[in-house]
């Protein structure tokens, strides 16, 4: 199904329209600006100045985000959705110029819904200022993606963000209850509403998480809330290696009989990495790898009795040291090695190749063999560290000083992937497809599932003008 | 966007071809047959004869499946997937004739995986099946319809069933890791894998969720498990009034601080029904209202903690006695009487209109009131109950012994959907749309949306021979 579409470039007749549609001050074309909005956090060296926007706009309302689209629908004029540009799979650059919305004017938490257990906001709203907001009504907003610091909520459900609760909560998506969006052809609608349940015609609420704003833009999200764990627990469980570290996790929830809010893996390069960055010493610094699980609960002797049973189940199972968290200073001591790592890898290297790879949770063993070999063999470092209770793992290759390190990556990468397939894995569990995947998605999907990937996109955008060239190649 | 379509009879070439394709024992014309499995649970009146079946065929393999599409859509021959037909939206009625394709023969469960899990079973397995067998290994499969001993896994799939425990685990969607799918034109693939997260294309694993057999045909499905509960506790709390009952329902998980595995709801008439029906004194039986609330844990000390503190709760917010099964006999006998409320229903009535409202949880009391008033007002009876938790909630009006009673009803029913579109609520919440409610969507969803709905339809199965006829009116 190869199809080709054509886009016109802003014109000045367009600016003026957009201008007198959502205000002068909401529109920009300054080149600097320009520039910092065409690109996420993928390394830029890989696209910059290939993918430039041509006009920023930045709505207030959802009858703004309709003004827009029904200029640009009307002009065919490509539209690419923005959030905090925290993304890890080039799905905010716009691919084809056109127009960037940034959703950062539209910021305000609607409302809290104590009586159905429900937060309504924006999608310009920075992701833990929801669960912040929660939280204060003993509340507890269960997405929590790694970059939930500086990430939009927007951003999150249209890549379906994970993180580290997945394991017990889901992720992003599954906290979505109801969306108001606006089509491409401007029409403002709701998917869903604020209710548990809903089978009144085709699950368009849901379609939507991870759709990369390839289906329609989000203007308002209602999100589940459930009561707070009164208390909560970190066990960070040092290995001697990373398959006893690894082989110990499907125990956890079967021999523990609970499901913890997370299980997360570093292997020795990343806590190493990790404790550099950092510049202090790190507990299990030294570690082959480590686990860290963390617990929920609302009573704090079961809590207690809880992380025991699983402290010494670590033991039983290789852990040589189990440190215990418990207070917020050693909490945050624990989970800042976990989140220091992307940034030191970048920080670090310029050359590497992150992947989001998601095997079968009992296949992460094979998977971080595999990848030991493969890299091994090819006398490159690697990294490999995430979210073990969902078998998601980041596995950083890092470029070798040589002139042709993107192609000694790239068949790393190839190899690394048919591995993956072969274990039942795919392409990415969290990041996305976006700009930076696309062209490896035909060798996870087959023909006809990329294809129905497209006739459900021109089903929704006939045009192709939302966020056009990402998740799938047209041209084939 | 008003379209129709027109389809073939299945002639005898094409009966030929099917038994040749999938063998002679696997294809029926038997008139009796035909009839039994040309409807569902929906009383059989209100379609008889409107809608018969042309040919039966029962798959035993998805490369079965797929032949009989093959056929079926070079002939364009409407099919209609069928499970254990004890759907209440007439989902497997076959409304434009053509081919009933029955799953009784695909009935094994492939795998139970202990490692990831998950248990993978073809769509004719009885739900409880599923339960019994991951209960046999320590481990939980949350979904849970009412109609568990008979329904088939496949078609609680395909309208997204709900039930007792959606409070907790959501409905069946959220189960579902993968489907292996026949698409309309036979081709055989798979949505999803044996994986927790998974953003690597749009989410049709979910999107097939409450699509009623309209995209395309499971063949075989990867579920979810969780770790066992090892105890549980029912209460049931009888109150003096539905107000009082319904009103102490938001109370429960936000003072409890814990989210319960069902919160059920029953009115006075609704227990003196199943009390007749059951002919033996029930307990609550002749209470105003009363609520099943279901607790689960680990440890049975803490149970015991957390039912008396929701027993004293309930008796703070007005539950006049409060009765705690923690044996399976005891247990047994609060359930009957859940149970056995839509059984009692049919056994007593012929005449009535069995709806599957669901508002935002705070807004039920205000839809039992309306109920009462609507119903009061035209001098009819009515019988609410249904799954407080999550506002989705079986109003049963009654119809008069009148040969206008089609009417009345009729009358009472929009009333009824007024008052439940003003309240932020819909059509349906477990039940699906179906034959019986597709007249009804345009109250509930705009223009637009059912727009896509077709669109998204026609994206799978250009030619309209999934189950046609179904969710939304295509003449309009």
């Amino acid at each position: 199904m190869g199809l080709s579409f054509s886009y016109n470039r802003v014109d000045q007749e367009t600016v003026s329209l957009l201008k007198s549609a959502i205000g002068k001050n909401n529109v920009s074309s300054d080149e600097e600006k320009l520039l910092s909005y065409s690109h996420d956090e993928v390394p830029s060296s890989a696209y910059e100045g290939t993918h430039m926007a041509e006009l920023l706009v930045f709505p207030e309302t959802a009858g703004h985000v309709s003004e827009i689209m029904k200029i640009a629908s009307a002009k065919r004029i490509p539209v690419t959705p923005r959030g905090a540009g925290t993304g890890l799979s080039g799905g905010a650059l716009p691919a084809f110029g056109g127009i960037v919305m940034s959703f950062e004017k539209m910021n305000r938490i609607i409302e809290l819904d104590e009586k159905n257990l429900t937060i309504t906001v924006e999608p310009g709203v920075v992701t833990s200022e929801i669960s912040k907001m929660a939280a204060a009504h003993d509340l507890l907003y269960a997405g929590d993606p790694c970059s939930g610091d500086a990430s939009f909520i927007g951003g999150n459900i249209a890549e379906n963000a994970g993180g580290n609760k997945v394991v017990k909560y889901g992720a992003t998506g599954a906290q979505v209850l109801a969306l108001e969006v606006v089509l491409a052809d401007g029409t403002i609608t709701w998917f869903g509403g604020k209710r548990r349940k809903d089978v009144t015609g085709l699950d368009f609420t849901h379609l939507m998480a991870g759709s990369e704003g390839t289906l329609a833009i989000i203007t308002k999200a209602v999100l589940k809330l459930l009561p707070l764990p009164r208390h909560s627990a970190d066990l960070l469980a040092a290995f001697p290696d990373p398959e006893t570290a690894i082989a110990f996790v499907p125990q956890i929830i079967k021999k523990g009989g609970i499901v913890p809010a997370s299980i997360e893996f570093m292997d020795q390069k990343a806590l190493s990495l990790a404790e550099k960055y950092l510049n202090y010493p790190v507990p299990a610094g030294e570690a082959g790898a480590a686990l860290i699980i963390q617990l929920e609960g609302n009573d704090p002797e079961i809590l207690e009795k809880e992380y025991e049973k699983i402290g010494n189940l670590s033991k039983e199972n290789g852990a040589y040291e189990v440190y215990v968290a418990d207070t917020r200073t050693t909490k945050e001591r624990i989970w800042q090695v976990r989140k220091a790592i992307p940034e030191a890898t970048s920080f670090f290297y310029s050359r590497y190749t992150k992947e989001d790879l998601v095997v079968p949770t009992d296949r992460v063993p094979d998977l971080l063999g595999k990848i030991r070999d493969i890299c091994s063999a090819a006398n490159l470092e690697w990294v490999t560290y995430g979210h073990a209770g969902d078998g998601n793992m980041h596995c950083t290759v890092i470029g070798p000083p040589a002139d042709n390190w993107h192609e000694v990556l790239r068949g790393v990468q190839e190899k690394i992937y048919s591995a993956v397939i072969e274990m039942g894995g795919t392409l990415s569990g969290e990041h996305g497809i976006g700009f930076k995947r696309k062209s490896d998605m035909k060798l996870f999907l087959d023909r006809k599932q990329i294809e129905l990937i497209k006739r459900v996109k021109l089903a929704f955008d006939p045009d192709n003008i939302l966020n056009p060239g990402k998740m799938v190649e047209w041209d084939q």
